[in-house]
C-alpha cells in the first residue's frame, strides 16, 4: 500500500554519538517524559509537552523571519520564558543563540553588536532585525556564542557547539548524579555560560529549572527552606550573601549540593556554610569549558578541603610551564584542559584562538596545582601573579589568609612595581560593619600565617571591591589605581 | 632537562566520544571517588581504590598467563568478588568477557566451550587454559560474549562491544537518575546482561553494587527495609516471590526504584506491589541491548499502566510488520530497536547475525504495540502468537486475564494445531496453596474479561511451569507437552 511508511530497513545508519549530540533535545524529552514540569518562572509552570509546543512556535516564526541553520540569534532579554523558549529554538533550527549582557549601556551592546553581528536581535527595539556585515559563520555544530565576562583585555566571544553543551551535560551527570524532576534554582545570568549549561543539563537530564531574574537572598533561603530546591549554581559572592541573610539557620537536607564556582571559593567562607551544613561543591570552569569541568564529587572525603575537586569524566586536568610542560604535583603552574567540552574558538580572534586552544588543549591562564591525590587547586590568574625578589606570590593565598580574620568582610591583592623587588604585593581590604582594625594589626595578623615576603606592604580600607558581574574580582582595575571609595 | 615530561603539545586529537568509551573506566572511577564504596560481596566491601588495586593485579597475572587484547575468557565461577575483579581485568586488557550459566550440566559446559572457544577458563578445573580451536576473534571493540537464555532453539552467543555498556549506562543515568554513592543490590545472575551491565553502570556512575549469589527474598526484605538498598533489578517471578514473602508490610520510601524486567510484568503483580508502596518500574530490554532499552520513567505519569514505558534516550522503537514497515500506532507487530546499545552480532552465527540485525536494526522476534502517545506495549514472542481462524492471540493477553483471577498464581498459554481454525489456544495455570477452582469456572472468569475466541479450550492444573533461569516462561516446552506435575 502506497501510503505507508517506507520500510525501516531504509535508515542507513546506526546512530552514533553524534546522533545523539544532533538530536532535538526538547522533543526527545517531551517524548519520554511530557507531563513533567520542564520550568518554573514569570509565576508560570510549563511542562515539557508545553515547553516544546512553545519552541515550536517561536521556531515558526524565526523561520518566517529568515533565521536558518547557521544564523545568528542575539537575546538581550530579561532571564523568563521568553528567553528559554528563544534558545530552544535556536538549537531546533540550528540557529546561533547569542545571549548578551542586559546591564551593559547601550553605548556597549552597539559596540557588542557590531562585533557579534547578529542576524536578529531580541530584547532591543532599537536593534531588532539586522542585515549581517559579513558573511562569515561560526563554524558547523555551534550552538552560542557567549561573551567572557572579560577579567582583563577586550571581551572574547566563546563558540560552544552542542556537542559542548551536550558532554557537560552528561559529565555532570554521571559527577554529581541526579533525580528525575528535582529542581534546579537558576539564579547566575543566562547570558553567562552558567545559567546556559544549566538550561541544557536539565532538558537532557529531565530536571526542572526555576528560574529568577536576580538572586535574592531572604527569597532563596525561603526556597530551599520550603524543601523547593534540591540544586543551586552560585558564585561565592552569592554564597557570602546567602549566608548572611540566613543568620544560624542550618540547611535542610532536601537541598542536595550548591555549587559554587567562578573562582577560587575562600577557605573561611566554606568553613561557615559547613558549620550551616550547606553542601557547597566548590567547582571550576569557565565559560571555554562549557560551564564546570573541576568539580568536588558529592561524596564524603572524596576532595581535600580547599581544592576545586576532581576533573569530571571525559575530561583531562594538566598543569604545566611556560614551554606547556606538566609540572610535578605540588607545584604551581598554569592550568592546562582537555575534553569535550573545550569550545572550539573565539569569534573573529584567530589569534587568541591559537594562542589558547593549543592542538585540542585548553590553555585557561589560571594558576594552580595539582596534589599528589589529584586535586585540583586553583590560586588565581596567572596574569596576576607577583614576581617579588624571584618568589612567585598568588594573590589568592594573601587574601584567603586575610579574609581567615573575622572583621574582613573582602580582600584584593595585586602587584604595584618596586625597584628593588621588582614587584611588591598590595591590598585592599572591606571590613565588616563596625568592626575597627587598623592596617598594622592586620600585618601582624597575617605574619603569622604566610611567608613575610608575601605580607603586602600597604593595605587599604575601602567600601567595596570592583568585581564583575559574575563575582570575579577585577585585579587589573586594582592595579590601575580604580581602587573605589577609599577609606583608610 | 631530559627527566621532564614531554610537552602536552604532543597529544594531537582531542577527547572524541571514542576516548569515553575507550577510557579505563575502573582507573577514571578509583582516581575520582577512591575511597567511595564500590561494592559489597563475599562478606567484605571494596573501596574504589581497592578495587582498581585488585583489577591491576589480577589483569597482571592473565598477562602472564599470555591473555592479550581480543583473548576470550570464559568466567564460571560463582557471583562475588573474584567473578567481578575478573571482568574488569578483562576489560582492563581489552580481552573479551565469557561468562558461563555455573548452573549447567558439565557435558552442557564442555558443548559450551567447544563453541566458544576461549584461551582461558576460570572456575572449571577440568578446562582450566586452552588452545584456541581456530583463530578468529570476537571484533575489534567487543567486551563480553553473551550466550542468550533461549526460550527458543540453540543459544547464541551476543557481542556486546565496550561502547553498549557505556551507552547503556549513560541512558539509563540519563532515564532513571541516580544519586553517587547509592546502592543497588544484584541478585541477577552475572552470566546475564541483567548482572553484567549492573556492573559496567556502577562504575561509570559510582554507584555501590550489593552483590548477593542468589536471590533470597527474606534477605532482600531486610535489606530494603533496613534502607540498604536504593535500587535493584528483578524479574516477575523475583517480584512475585518478593511480595509473597513480604506479608502486608510496605515498602520504605529509602527504595527508590525497582525495575522489573526479562518478560512483561503482568498487570495484577504490578497492582499487588503498588498497593505495597513497591516503587516498580516496568522495563524491556534483552542481552542484544546490552540489559534495558524501554524503561517506565521514574516520574508520576510518565508512562501508561501496563506498558513497559518509554525508550531510552538514544534509542529508537518501531512495530513493524512481515516486511519491516512501520505499522500505526495501536497495531499488533514485531518490535525493532535502533541506537548504540544494539549488540554488534552474534557469535559464529552470520546467518542469524544477518536475520535479526538490520542495517542497524534490531529485529527482537517481540511482539507489541507503541500507543498514541509513544509507550510500548509488549505481548509476547512473535513465535507464540497463536492464528485461530484468522484472527490473532498473544498469549500473554490470555494469561494476564488468568492471573487476574485471585487463586491463580502463574499461568502459560500456547497454541496446538486445529484442524477447523488452524491453532487453537490452551493453558496450564498453578494454583496458589489451599485454592479450589475447576477449568469451568476459569473459562467462565475469563469469557467476562477476553473474546470468547480467546478463551482456551483446555486448561491443565499443574504445580510449575517450565521457567528459564532468568523466570522467563518456555512456551515451547509446553507446546512440546512437557507439562510439569500434571494435576488436574
Amino acid at each position: 500500500m502506497g501510503e505507508r511508511s517506507a520500510p525501516i530497513v531504509a535508515h542507513e545508519e546506526a546512530l552514533p554519538a553524534a546522533g545523539a549530540v544532533a538530536a532535538d533535545w526538547l522533543a526527545g524529552r517531551a517524548a519520554r517524559t511530557p507531563g513533567a514540569t520542564a520550568i518554573e518562572a514569570d509565576g508560570r509552570a510549563w511542562s515539557w509537552a508545553e515547553f516544546d509546543r512553545q519552541a515550536s512556535r517561536v521556531a515558526a516564526e524565526l523561520r518566517r523571519r529568515g533565521v536558518a541553520e547557521g544564523s545568528r540569534v542575539a537575546v538581550a532579554l530579561p532571564a523568563g520564558l521568553g528567553w528559554v523558549t528563544l534558545f530552544h529554538a535556536c538549537l531546533r533550527l540550528r540557529a546561533v543563540c547569542v545571549p548578551l549582557n542586559t546591564r551593559l549601556a547601550s553605548g556597549e551592546l552597539r559596540r557588542l553588536l557590531d562585533w557579534l553581528d547578529p542576524d536578529a536581535v531580541f530584547g532591543l527595539p532599537w536593534a531588532g532585525r539586522r542585515r549581517r556585515r559579513r558573511r562569515e559563520t561560526a563554524g558547523a555544530g555551534v550552538a552560542a556564542i557567549v561573551a567572557t565576562s572579560g577579567t582583563t583585555g577586550r571581551p572574547k566571544g566563546v563558540l560552544l557547539t552542542r556537542a559542548n553543551f551536550w558532554w557537560n551535560a552528561v559529565a555532570s551527570a554521571l559527577h554529581l548524579g541526579f533525580v528525575p524532576g528535582e529542581r534546579w534554582l537558576a539564579v547566575l545570568p543566562l547570558f553567562h555560560v552558567g545559567g546556559l549549561a544549566l538550561l541544557t543539563r536539565s532538558v537532557l537530564l529531565g530536571t526542572t529549572v526555576l528560574l529568577r531574574r536576580r538572586f535574592e537572598p531572604g527569597e532563596v533561603n525561603r526556597l530551599i527552606d520550603a524543601g523547593r530546591v534540591q540544586a543551586l549554581s552560585l558564585v561565592a559572592t552569592m554564597l557570602e550573601r546567602l549566608l548572611e541573610a540566613r543568620g544560624e539557620r542550618p540547611f535542610p537536607p532536601t537541598l542536595r549540593f550548591a555549587l559554587v564556582g567562578g573562582g577560587p571559593v575562600p577557605r573561611p567562607l566554606l568553613e561557615r556554610a559547613e558549620a550551616l551544613a550547606c553542601p557547597v561543591l566548590a567547582t571550576y570552569g569557565m565559560t571555554e569549558t562549557a560551564s564546570q569541568v573541576v568539580t568536588v564529587p558529592p561524596v564524603p572525603g572524596a576532595a581535600h578541603p580547599g581544592s576545586a575537586g576532581r576533573p569530571l569524566p571525559f575530561a583531562e586536568v594538566a598543569v604545566v610551564d611556560e614551554e606547556l610542560r606538566p609540572v610535578p604535583a605540588g607545584t604551581l603552574g598554569e592550568i592546562a584542559l582537555r575534553g569535550p567540552t573545550v569550545a572550539a574558538g573565539y569569534w573573529r580572534d584567530p589569534g587568541a584562538t591559537r594562542r589558547v586552544f593549543v592542538r585540542g588543549w585548553l590553555r585557561t591562564g589560571d594558576l594552580g596545582y595539582l596534589d599528589e591525590d589529584g586535586c585540583l587547586f586553583v590560586v588565581g590568574r596567572s596574569d596576576d601573579l607577583i614576581i617579588s625578589g624571584g618568589e612567585k606570590i598568588a594573590p589568592a593565598e594573601v587574601e584567603e589568609a586575610l579574609l581567615a580574620h573575622p572583621a574582613v568582610r573582602d580582600a584584593g591583592v595585586w602587584g604595584v612595581p618596586d625597584p628593588l623587588w621588582g614587584e611588591r604585593p598590595r591590598a585592599a581590604v572591606v571590613l565588616r560593619p563596625g568592626a575597627g582594625l587598623d592596617a598594622g594589626a592586620l600585618r601582624s595578623w597575617l605574619r603569622e600565617r604566610i611567608a613575610h615576603f608575601k605580607v603586602p606592604d600597604r593595605i587599604d580600607f575601602v567600601t567595596r571591591l570592583p568585581r564583575t558581574a559574575s563575582g570575579k574580582l577585577q585585579r587589573r582595575l586594582l592595579a590601575a589605581g580604580a581602587v573605589p571609595d577609599r577609606e583608610g
